[in-house]
This record gives C-alpha cells, structure tokens and sequence, in this order.
C-alpha cells in the first residue's frame, strides 16, 4: 500500500540539473512547426519519445468524439508573400507562427487591399508575430509583425500557401507507469502549438521528464501521461478512452511552466478534491509566493476534464495563466522566457505533488491515552527545560499522535499543522518503526 | 415557468425619468400629516392610488392583532402654542411635526416651567424639529427648534391642542400584481410617518413604481405590494392575512431609498435564502459600492416578518439605515436629502432583483461530454488564437455549460462567475435555442 | 437547572483587591523548591491548603500510568560548586534553579573541561539561568549564569549535590465544588515548577482563587480544580480518574496569566465545543486585544486532555504561550513579571466564562408572532421616535425575542448579537420575568 516515492534533498537537488536539461530539449522542440494534426505534431512526439518510449495512437479524420468531429489533416511545405520586386517579404522559413495554422492552399496575385483581411498582426507589439489559427473555417492568412504590415507600399503581392487539408489523423501519444494499484494519475500536456516555448514546450518538457524519473520508482498509483492537441485532442483522448476513465482518481493539467513568477494552481471543478488539498498544500508550505487559483471554464484541456459529463478530479499547474502574460500567443513567447530554474522546480513541485498523493494513508496511534513517552523510545532530548524553538520533526511527532485517531490522513494533519507533508510523512515512519502507529486499511 | 421579466438597456434608461417622476410624488405627499391611522393616512393612500389602484382594508379599533391591539383613530384639526401677548409661537400648520403624534386634545393655560416637559427638542441640532409619538401612552406635546426653546421668556402660555382619539380604523393598502403562480413576492413600505421624505416617502415612491411598471409585465411570481403603518401597521396586516402567508416565498422591506449614498441589503434571519442570494448578487455585481448589512432584530418591519413565529423570507432594502443619518426623524429630513438619480437607481435595483428571482431557474447541458463545438452553431468566432479578454457573453456561455448539470440554478452559476445575471440569463436562451440546454423541471 | 452564578458589578471590583491576595500568595510559594515530586511540592500544596481545603492522593512510585510509570521521588538538601579556594561559587540555596532537577548525587572533584558538559547557561542573556530537569534520563548539572560560567578559570572544582532519588510517591491535590449536577468542569494547573513566578505560580494563585471564590455560590456545575505535576502529573491524574472522566464537560487548563499582555485562549482539539465558544465570547466582547489561538499538540497540559484516547472539552487561558516570553523558564520569570491587575483580571476572565457555562440555556419565545408589545409591560419607553442610539438592554431584549425558538441559546444569541453574554442572560430573566419567555427543558 504505502509508496516508496521521497522526494528527499537529493531529488531535490536534481532538480537545478533537469531544468537544464529541459530547456535543452525545449530548443530542440522549438522550430518544429506545430499544429493539431500532421507531420510537425508526429516529429514532437518522435522527438519525445527519445525520453521516454510513447504509445501513439492516429485517429482518423472524420471520426465522431463526442460533439466534435476529427479534423482533416494539414501540412504545409512553403508559404511566402512576394512584392512586386520578387522579394520574399513573408517567408514560412523564418516563422513558423506566420502562417494561419490550417490555411488552404493558394497561389494567386492581388492587390494590398485585397490582401489586408488576410494579414494578422498585434499593433500594440509592432515586432512580435501573432499566432492564430482558423481550425474549423476554411480560411488562409498570415501573421506579420505590425511595422512590417504598415510599411506595405499599394501595389501587387503574389502570395503563395502549397498546404494540404486532407483525410488523415490527429497523433495521440501517452506513456502508462505501471504502479501498485489500476487506480490512476493522469497528466495531460498540450502540444500542438507552433514555435512558442512557454505554451506548452515547458508543459511536455515538465512531462516527458516525470515519466523518466518515475520510470525508476515503485509507485502506489499508475501514473497515465498524455500529449494531445488542446481542446480537440483531449477531447479525443477522452472520447476514445471513455470506458477507463473511471480509473483516474487525481490528475493534473501542464502548461506554462518554465517562466519566472510564482507556482498558481488552478482548482478542480469542485475544488476540493484530494488533489486540489495535495497541490495547495505543496505550494503553500514549500514554494513562496505561490497562488491557488479559483475554477474557471476557461484556459486550457482542465475544461474538458471539468465538463459536467466528465467530471473527473484534475486541476491544473501552471507558472502564467493563458493570455495573462503579454508575449502570450506571439513570437516573444520564446526561450528567451524560460529559466531553467522554473522549469527545475515546476517539475520538483509535481513530484511533491505525487509523493502527497503517494502517502496519504491514515493511521492510528497505538497509545492514544495521553502522550506515548517520546524520550524513552529514543525520539526526544532527555534534558527538558527549554522549548523556545520547537523543530518540525518534534512538532510534527506530537501532531501525528495527536491527530491520529484512524479518521485523519497525513494530509489532513499536515493542513492543520502547516507543516510540509515531507516533515509528516517521515515522522509517521519514525512512529511506525516505535511501535506507536499502525496504517488503517 | 420562464418569465418575460427581462431588465434591458430601455429599462436601465427608462430609470432617471422615473426618479423625476417619483421626485414629484414625495413632493406631493410630503405636507400630507401622517400617523398610524387617521386622514393623513388615508389621503397618502388616496394619492398612490392615482398611480396604481390600491385594494383598501380598514382594521377596527380594537381589534387583537397577535400581542398588540388596533388603537384609536387619531385626528387632528389645530395646534398651537400662544405666549402672552397672543402670538403663536408653535402652530401645527407650519410643520405636520410640530405635535408630538398621538397628543390627547388640551386647552389650558401654563407656566413655562410648567411647559417645558412637553416640549422636544435637538440640543445639537437647533434649526430641526424632531419627530416624536406617544401611540401607547396618553400623553402630549410639542416639538420644536431648540433655538426657539431656548429663547422663550418665562411667563404664561396658552397650549391648544384640537385632536381627537377615538374608535375609527387603521388602514391598510394593497396592490396585488398577479403572475402565472400563486407564489407571492411581498414587497412593504410603510406609511405612517408625517412630514418626512426619506423616511419613508421615497419608500413608497419606489414601492408604486415598481407596481405600475409591473402592470404591463408577464411575471412567474405574483408580486404583492403593502403599504402600511409601520409595526402596528405591518403586524396588524400580518395577523389579519395568516391564513395566507405561506404563499410568500420571497420579500423585501423598502425604506430610506432616496437619499445619497450606496445601496445596502439587510439580510434576512436566515442570511442565506434565495431573496438574500438574488440581491446581493445583483447589488454587488451592478451598484458599485454597495453593502451587505448582517442581520438584526431592529430597523424597519423586517422586524415582524422575521419574529420567530412568522419567520418569512423577507430581506430590507436602503440606503440608510434607521438612525444612522444625522436628519433622520428630523424636518431635515425633507426634499432636499432625495436626488432622483437615487430614486431611480433604487427602483431599478428592485427590478433586477426581481429579474434574478424570476429568471432563476435550472438547465441541463445537452452535450455535457467535453466543451460542445460552438464555432459550428455560430456561438464563437472562427480565428482562434487571441484570447486576452474574454467578453462577458462567451465566458457565460462557458460557465452555463460547464454548471449545468440540472443541479445548479442560474443564480448560482452567476454567484460562482461573478458575472451580472442579466448576462448569464441571456446566454442561457442563446444556449437553449441552440438545442445545447433544457430547462430543468 | 438555573444557576445563581451572576458575574455583577461587585465581583468585577472585587477583583482588583483578589489581584492584591494572589501576588501575596505567589511572593510566599516563589522561593519553595518544587519538582515533580517531593518535598517541595507538598509545601506548595500545604500553602494552598490554607485557602480552601485540598483532598491529597499519593501515587507511588512505579506505578504505571498509561504509556508512563511514576518515577521515584526526588529530593535535595544541599547542592554547591567549589573553587580550589574553597569558595562557593554556586549555590542552591541562592536559587532553586542551580540545580538540574532529578540530578542524582555527587561528590567529586573535577578540571574545568570535566565540569563544563553539567553546567547550563543562557548566553543570551547572561544575567539569567536557565531551568533545566533530567526527569528520566539519570544525570545531574547546574544551572548558571553565562557571566559566571565564562569567568570560570582553568583549575579543580569540587562538586557537591545531596540528593535523593528513590521509590516514594507523586503527590495530586484536589478541590471539588458541589453543584446542582454531576457533570463536571474541570479546571487544571500544574504546580511542579521551581522557583518560577508566571510559570506557574500565577496559574496556582488564579484557581485556588476561583475555588474560594465558588465555595460560597450555587452552581449548576460541579467544579473540579486538579492541581498537579505538568505532563506525568496530568498523566498521572487521567490514569488513576479514568472511570469518572466522563463527567468532565468543559474544562480549562490555567497557566501563566499574571504577566502583562492581553488574554489569550487556546481552542481544543475540536475547536468549537460550548468552552471555546463560551471562553472567546467572553474574551472578544468584554477584554480588549484578546487573542483565540489555534489549537496545537504543543503547550501544557491541554495536550494530555487532547489525546485521541482522552479527547475531553478542555482548552488552555493564558497570558504568555509557553517559550514565547523571553524570561520564560528562566530566574527572570520572577515576582516582577507579575501585576495584580493581569492576575484579578485572569480570574475575573474565568469567572465570566462560567458564568456562561452556567447560563447557556434555551428559551422559547412565548409571543412568536410579531414583536410583543414591550411598552406596556414597561419594558420600552413610551415617547418613541428617537432611535439614533439603542442601549444595549433593548438590543438583548430584542435580540432574544427574535432568535428563541427553542433551538437556539443564550450564548448562540450573544455571539449573534455580539452583546456580552452578561447583558443578555439579564435581559432574558426580565423577559421570563414578563412572562415572554419559558426556557426549554
């Protein structure tokens, strides 16, 4: 029953040399162009599985998942916008973000009024590009940076897109470690967006990098990773996994985890599920500054997870929340926004997260009348007198003595206590070993 | 089971003309001298009737209502203090609060000294009369300016009072809006105090607007307006309709509405019924500034509808509370403490209160499996991507979605999103016609 | 059922004199050497015997008490360092502290580096020494000053401590009040400390106090106040009382309340059984600056209470948390720590808190419906009109019509309103008196 997963000091200090390691494979990843099916998706996932060996699973365009309908698929080989002089003044090569993710093809001449509705650009950023897509409406256009767009002289522009939209399939990818019991953790990162690094290469790096560490740990729970398209793919994970997700007890959205600013987690639908007291708990007693953010129906798959016919117990961890941050969705969202560091102790803070959800067992004190006698057992000073300074271990003997009465979890009593579950759940061994508790099964 | 009750921009519009209108009403009731029962009171009714018609219940004297007992009718033709020389110094046509209400007729002449125990007056206010009564103890008196007490010589003075108190009736009015359902909405202000235009003339300005605009709505609830004297009166209607109040499912007391200053709700015993729900939400979400008051067992006729054995769901809305303003029970209470904009502010409160009591009611979410596509229905724009500010209108439809399971009302999925009601009652038909929502029977 | 127990205006001023006779009897107990067993102990219980009379259990040693057994029983006549000059340089008979408590025999010679691991200073404050014991580790040591430790020279000292450590027994005193009933509440000070003023000589002072102070009222409680060893003698007492624990419903455990600063209340394990209610319901609305502390397993005696196999309703009044005060377990804490005030005010506190305990009754309101008419029954003035300030009688008044509907109590109705309870259990006698009100049985 009980896990052997500590995140002890050493795990900790693993986790400044993961964050370079993240933000390398975050470089690798970023000119790949991205989108919710096709070649760029499936070279992501190839690219991760160099981690850790991914399950992937194509589902055809045109199937039913729920309300939704897999799209067709869309590659794109070229796209460029040409002056009159022949110059490419748009080219693909340079961005992917500079196409209208899911564009049809054209190739055609035109005059700038002609050309302006299909032209995207952020005014209040005149160098950034914009990312947009046009998923669901056959449409074609490109993201500019707005000093580009206002220097077009009138005259004609030859404007080529050679993409294809055609029956194909959308790439799901998960890796399963196996743990002790059928009952399951799901984390589910997004990764379908083009050459932007916060959203979401910090969430697959964070991800991929679980897995490899859980890889070499025994675990209580089956821990379920899943990479998929936002909106559309976690629609379709669930749609076509619909008859096991009664095994998910507790899960987590990623995304947004490699910029600087505090750790936010963002509440399950009910919000008060394990996992919402798990995280909270986490980020409150162990990362400063931390937020606990209310439910909303908005930002990214935890909405999925959250509608009201689903309904499963996942929140969400993040560092910004979508469109909350101003390079949010442009070309500034590039490495040049990540720490190592962040990224580091995103992936720790997840880890504490499951080494909570991992422990979390109640107990019974074996001497419930008044306190056991700690000094004689080897787990007090002999000299009493002074107690100006009272360690977290002591305090947190005496909590779990106190507490245990076979009703309250080590969670509960590391809420009450505020002490970090870390403290809690290494003096509940240190009780068991003295013979003062026994698990509840 | 849906309501028409929809508060629009016309009707938001439409509010400042009615403050106007209702400015000119307080002024011409304000000379009327009101008490608990007599000519004044019948007149005031007489004017509101002018609006809209008011079903007339004269109570006998003597009649036991609960603890108490209908009192004597009290009239009042002439009242005048004479010094020596034979000038009037106090005369009751100068100011309806000249006579302590109640006063027992006297004609006699007195020493000063002899005067003075019936005399009231302000020390810190000494330009206003105050406002006092002796309903229950025979007795009489006069208040006046501290000014002019303060400056009458010694010396002897001739006291007139020509009232009479004798069996006659206390009279009760009412106007009875019928809606689909026998489920009642009380709505009560009294009406017994002479010249006093906050208290509580703005009360009954806003109480027979809301009737006359009421008239030409189609309602769910049926929604009765009481006007009566204040305690007497309200107990008095109470004990005479018992039989009946088991249909009030929702009320508010309406009292001090004009004057400058934020709205505040005075919750009911209770604190957390759907009348307390329905105008917080609507006081904090749409009247900047506005206050939740707690709960107490003294203010207006709130006071009986929560005594333990009536116990109705009956809330108060101000803008002040009784004795908190320096005018009040005081002539500085008159039409110079009232602005319209006020009025009319406070009339549309009402109405959006009455907009969520109407329109709360319970949806179940058709495609309840992941987000339904709203692209598709025309609900969402089509090029995704730019996401920083969320309107209102599409974060409602989400929240709608995402709550309703058939367990949630409206009114608790605009508490959750913090978003006007007025907003999430209008998605909710968009989502309806779009076949994504039913209504909950 | 009613108790007579009325905290009036003569027992608040009694208080400040009660202030007076406490320190009296703090400056006469101060120099007795105490431990948890002994000779001085029993001193301390003679000395509170004279007060009221104290019945005296001697537990032997070697008994087990739960996870415990009673030690043997110290005592000490002489303890001394010597330098090589003969000269004493510490000395018991200078201050009960010199001494580690339980420190067995010797008598030897030694260098300065074999003596200094026994020596205990405070480097801190230099001035001070600390209090140390070695209740169940054999060891002896001294405790001194830092100055006096740091001027030591390099040389032979001769080490003399004349104890005794050997079976006898471990002394409990008690005090019973009779009331009307059985149940029991409970009040617990520990009285092993040496020569410490605030703790907890002031907690001896404050409950023997209430004793005598109760002998000469009817209550409806019986009253236990248990004097004994902090931790093995609160062990001890539950141990050998566990048959009648059962009547203890409320209790208090009284400890450093006569230094300066506000009064603070430590919850139970439960945190919101009728003492925690009653105590900071007292606290918050009658002693400014008071504080409601959480509840920890860290503290006093009202940790053994709290202990899942106990689990009895007893919080913890203080002035100081335990280790939070500079001076504490320090020769600092001493008579000049102290105020008679703080300590007639502690007590004063206590008196209150029973006074709710005894006066948490429920009535029924005999006329529900409406408010009754109060001014004829002479309980409201005649001449109405003038609400800007209402006393605080006729909110209780009002208040306890409103809220007695069988369920509710008289302290449920004083943390509503926010009166002191005092005003309101008066005002519900005038009700009852007025035939308004019958209580629930």
């Amino acid at each position: 029953m009980t896990s052997s997963l500590r995140v002890d000091k050493q795990t900790c200090d693993l986790s400044s040399e993961i964050g370079i390691t993240m933000l390398d494979l975050i470089r690798e990843l970023f000119p790949i162009g991205r989108s919710i099916t096709g070649p760029g998706l499936r070279a992501t996932i190839q690219c991760l599985s160099k981690i850790v060996p991914l399950q992937i699973t194509e589902v055809p365009s045109g199937t039913q998942v729920f309300d939704w309908t897999v799209p067709d698929e869309w590659s794109i080989d070229e796209a460029f916008i040409e002056n009159e002089r022949g110059q490419r003044i748009v080219d693909l090569r340079d961005s992917s973000l500079h196409v209208v993710a899911y564009s049809v093809p054209i190739d055609a001449e035109m005059t700038l009024s002609e050309l302006k509705p299909h032209l995207h650009s952020l005014p209040a950023h005149p160098d950034w590009i914009p990312f947009r897509n046009s998923y669901y409406a056959r449409n074609w256009g490109f993201c500019v940076t707005d000093r580009l767009l206002q220097s077009l002289p009138e005259g004609r522009y030859r404007v080529v897109i050679r993409s294809s939209l055609a029956p194909g399939s959308l790439t799901l990818a998960e890796y399963v470690h196996r743990g002790a019991s059928d009952e399951e953790v799901v984390i589910f990162a997004h990764d379908c967006h083009p050459s932007l690094a916060n959203d979401n290469l910090s969430g697959l790096a964070v991800a991929i990098n679980l897995a490899a560490y859980l890889r070499a740990q025994e675990t209580r729970y089956t821990y379920r990773f899943v990479f998929a398209p936002a909106t559309i793919g976690s629609i379709t994970w669930l749609a076509t996994n619909e008859s096991t997700l009664h095994r998910i007890k507790h899960g987590l959205v990623l995304s947004l985890l490699g910029n600087r600013g505090p750790l936010r987690y963002k509440i399950t639908r009910s919000g008060d599920l394990t996992i919402d007291r798990a995280a909270w708990h986490v980020l409150r007693t162990e990362f400063a500054s931390s937020k606990r953010l209310e439910f909303s129906p908005w930002g990214y798959d935890e909405r999925q997870f959250a509608s009201p016919g689903i309904n499963l117990p996942v929140g969400a961890l993040m560092r910004s929340q979508s469109g909350e941050y101003p390079e949010y969705h442009t070309s500034a969202d590039n490495l040049t926004l990540l720490s190592p560091e962040e990224l580091g102790q995103s992936w720790l803070a997840c880890l504490k997260i499951f080494e909570v959800l991992e422990g979390n067992v109640r107990y019974r004190n074996l001497q419930p009348k008044g306190e056991p006698q700690l000094g004689r057992r080897g787990l007090y000073q002999q000299i009493g007198g002074y107690f100006a300074e009272v360690p977290h271990r002591k305090l947190a003997l005496l909590w779990i003595l106190n507490q245990s009465d076979g009703a309250c979890s080590l969670l509960d009593i590391a809420e009450r206590s505020q002490l970090p579950f870390s403290v809690i759940v290494n003096a509940a061994a240190e009780l068991e070993q003295a013979g003062l508790l026994a698990p509840v099964c």
